[in-house]
């Protein structure tokens, strides 16, 4: 036990003041939004139609995509469970309350005030999924106060970035994949490449699972695979622009699931199947079929999708991700380059696709609603037509699709080059000596921050036991 | 390890084919049903009548009960927990994709399209619900392969028997307990009896739960529990029907899980409680209350249900399992004739009972809206009264409750010939050799078909420990 | 193996009796609602209308908190996870059967029925989690006997007291802070207090957890985390007032999760984290916003009572527990004193203070909806004008905030007077002879009531040969 690791004091420390800024600004900044607030209800309004029984579905949802899928997902090493989930727990929580800071400026803000109601918390929390798969980069080797920091500085910089695409360049991506699956990984591949531990490049002697802990990661795994048309259609219209998505996303996620399948038994040597291909690369197609999955693209278009981004995964795990380890210095712990990098540039690309191929004659009058963008600017006439037709729509940029493309385009180039900064930057801090980094041979193991019940360390002598090295 | 099991080329060769066949028929066949076509939106639509928000939040719990209340109970051996949870996680997902096909062609096939939307997903589940108990009776014993050939020709069975008893003979089954539970336990019985394995009438070493298994499959067995209200009542009529199918649920699950305590210690030779009667006859009350489940039946009946269900059930596998393995050539293993099968018949006669007891007089007008083969048929006078009574009620048959009861008797008949038969052959198919069908020594064990973690030997050395023979 | 605990005869007979004495009290008097009533519905209806779709999905949601959230959490002993988990839904199944009888009988009985829908499951729920929270103060020492004859007396004892509280003292309690924390804490302090070991005091050799056994309490605490804001908002208002109680339980248990990871950190020797201050006193701040929860108390103030609340618990676990086990014989096994008792003090006080300052000005009219006792009486002119602005409001009390302060004082000290002497009394009933109360070796053991799989026993070798003391 090195001293250095102690959370005694550091711990407590930062929580303190991080809560002391937080109460301040909650203070002076956060109230009501008006599905929240009692003063705003009158005779005119009917409680049934308050935001919250079309947003809080979908939250409660996604809370347990976060606390439960990720949680239990991340805790797949045999000597780290208790971190995986816990900190987990510890990191989706902090980010969510000061997400709802950071969006909440950004979004939110009007009449010198944050307006809170569910939808803030909805979007705190998928601020928080890019944490989360961010932190599935560095899994073993940090402590909950790097975690703590990492989280407060890549809410602040996904809030900026989220803000400057949404308002300048103005995108589709209704499942985020650009803003949410490339952002994350390209900042957690940042934070890895700082925090390099080349002494970890050939392994670690407790980077292993165990029986126990691969069927948790499953049981992670499965629930992601459930809610995950919720959270791609979270955010979406509501109506058949919502309803496609939840179709589009069970789609593509059942078709990678088989493809995963297969491949991880033709890639076997001896024709098994590998439980970390289930855990992780199941998941690829609710990814790729993120940017375009409002659009109508077709039922077959997202089931193809899921075999396309779940081959790149499996792929990328098989070779990739050692690549990035001993050439590039990027040690991506758990694939997150694999199931959120290659899977969200096929999924952009797709997008961008789907864009140039929409036509009135397939969506109708309301391809000026999900293409928002292309809606005839104010003061067209044709705006005042369309309107006719789908009330309450909105005047827009008057976008051509190839236009909307390059948009599309610029909005990925700007994302992975703000999130792989800003990670590198976090990285750099993260790397500051007080903030109890685990030595190299601490990694993977809960004994560094947890007090472990008596039969922690017997997990390790069953194995030895059943090699036939028995040590008493 | 056998070579004539490997998965490296049979899986991957026989996923290939499906996809290609699923992507040809997604492609030629299947299109959005209108509540998911952009097209069809238009200035009268408003987006929060979309069917998406009556059927999703059933079909997001018909999901936790398929992937995480079947996985965990299903990975109750102690060697075949990843088997257990994965392969119902691959076969689920194939089962579905595969019945949305299907189903489709049979239940939502107009313009020479089928029509997808959430409802067929949540059909589509249903069928997957199908395979799942169906699987139970050969759990432990088949490889993937087999699995997935076994979903192929069960769907594809299943969707004509329930296409012939919906169109032809026309019954109340809001629960599904003729076409689900019916079908899938005789459809396995069918399969199990053709895979007959003598040598497994004794037990197998492996054959046996571990601590860890048993708390697992209990959280499968209450994941079940808590979201079979939200399966029994998923497809019944909206309003007062769906309300009285939850209550009547929850009921007889209530009942049934203290009648299996009772009879649980009761039953023991010392007095205790035995894991497996919690995993699986608490279970009972929901089949048992199904055929009847949206029928003005009285709380107490469904109370009354669940006892006798439950009762059934347990001395089903106290004494019918073991006789039908010895005397029948059917291997049971999960008991499916028990937790489906017995109470299935049950259910059946009290829906009988609950058809033929129906009055005008405890139903009001609604009784030909619940019992609609029952309703006038077209052009009767009484049935334009009964609109003014119920706007939308749809034309029947004019059937009697005695005419409807032996409706119900001929659908009970004709379900169990055709799972039964259609069982047997499917056997007959799965046997064949190149399906890597697991040898009698092979059996409930992970290590065939999965690369497992290095403490997996020692799950059982410890057993030895305890029992004072320590191998080094 | 005693006989005297041997549940063969006692545990049968019990569930014979009950069953015997619910079915006619069902039969006598449970009917259907308007809502689940056939009869009722005709053209005027529409079914989307019907209260179903309100109240369902908070109920399936605390479904999960009570069968999962709490048998998880409750299964955190190495040698008792069978017990926790199913002696919890054990005694969870039947206390909603029977609340639904007793709630029945004071609150939905009107022309000589119980009526039943959805609603009433809600309330039972409640009901339940009442007496789930006094079983964490007995958790390992008592038999399902015992626990069956708790949950009979508490929900009665429980519903006498809920109905003189709401009926005549009146108070405002969305998240059932007073009614349901208070009442079941002191309820179950009484019980121990009674069934004070005093030979358990210093420990005893199977009071521990186990690797897994953490992670699967941990995945209790995070399940009833999750669904906690369903839960504190169930049964209030509908519109905003329900909006503001989901914020302000998301608001409340997140700053205490982060505070209980600081305070943990930092009272411990060695600055590592426990995993019992994450199982519990993370979940503080749900408790602690509970009295105030549908009130305009600010976001802030959720955020402060959370962390208030949060340290309040961690003390209490660091020196009340031991303080009552030691010096008032009162043994409280899940520290539910510090969980429900201290948090729904301070809870109690923070209601009060929002109702003090609660004016017209913040709330608008619907100060009289919220605070429905403040409302003037009926004939009171000021009602009509009211009622123009709020359509349905019903007349009031005429109560000053000061009056429903000091109702709101007596509401606490009548519960928790109430429940101390339900559990003492129903505490010297546990006591009786032939109840199959363990004994003080055999407590924390689930051989005494299951039959265990060969694996059980080297749970505990194995941690012995970590331990250096191999025995064979």
């Amino acid at each position: 036990m090195k001293s250095s690791t102690s959370l005694k004091v550091r711990l407590p420390a930062l929580v303190l003041v991080l809560e002391i800024v937080i109460i301040a600004l909650y203070a002076v900044f956060v109230t009501y939004d008006d599905d929240s607030n009692a003063k705003l209800q009158n005779n005119q309004t009917n409680p049934m139609d308050n935001a919250l029984y079309r947003d809080y579905p979908y939250f409660a949802d996604v809370q347990v995509m976060i606390f439960i899928g990720f949680g239990c997902l991340l805790a797949f090493f045999r000597f780290y469970g208790f971190s995986g989930m816990v900190f987990n727990f510890l990191t989706a929580t902090f980010a969510i309350q000061w997400a709802i800071l950071m969006q909440g400026f950004f979004q939110f803000y009007y009449d010198g005030k944050i307006h809170l109601g569910v939808i803030n918390l909805l979007n705190a929390e998928f601020a928080c999924a890019v944490v989360l798969i961010s932190f599935g980069a560095v899994l073993g080797k940090t402590s909950p106060v790097q975690l703590l920091i990492m989280a407060l500085l890549e809410i602040l910089i996904f809030a900026v970035t989220e803000w400057a695409v949404l308002k300048y360049i103005r995108i589709n991506d209704a499942g985020g994949t650009i803003l949410i699956h490339l952002f994350a990984c390209y900042f957690g591949l940042g934070v890895s490449f700082v925090l390099y531990r080349p002494n970890l490049n050939n392994g670690h002697t407790k980077e292993m699972t165990s029986y126990h802990s691969d069927i948790l990661s499953v049981m992670g795994t499965l629930f992601l695979w459930i809610f995950w048309p919720s959270f791609n259609s979270a955010l979406t219209f509501k109506g058949d622009d919502q309803h496609r998505a939840i179709l589009h996303t069970f789609i593509g996620l059942s078709s990678s699931t088989i493809t995963a399948f297969a491949l991880s038994a033709l890639f076997n040597k001896r024709g098994k199947i590998t439980m970390a291909d289930i855990q992780n690369v199941t998941l690829a197609g609710g990814v790729t079929v993120g940017a375009s999955v409002d659009m109508m693209i077709s039922p077959v278009a997202a089931y193809v999708l899921g075999v396309m981004g779940c081959t790149a995964c499996f792929l990328g795990y098989k070779y990739m991700t050692p690549f990035l380890a001993k050439q590039m210095r990027i040690q991506d712990q758990c694939g997150i380059h694999n199931l959120h990098g290659l899977t969200g540039l096929i999924s952009s690309v797709a997008g961008i696709c789907a864009i140039l191929l929409a036509t009135e004659e397939t969506y109708g009058p309301s391809m000026y609603q999900i293409f928002s963008h292309r809606a005839p600017p104010e003061g067209d006439p044709k705006l005042l037509e369309l309107q006719k037709l789908i009330p309450g729509l909105k005047a827009g940029l008057g976008r051509t699709a190839r236009d909307q493309a390059l948009f599309q385009l610029a909005a990925v180039v700007t994302t992975i080059a703000a999130s792989a900064l800003g990670g590198v930057f976090t990285g750099l801090i993260m790397k500051l000596q007080f903030l109890a980094s685990p030595s190299d041979e601490d990694c993977f193991d809960d004994e560094l921050f947890f007090d472990v019940p008596s039969d922690f360390a017997s997990i390790a002598s069953a194995t030895q036991l059943s090699d036939g090295k028995l040590k008493l």
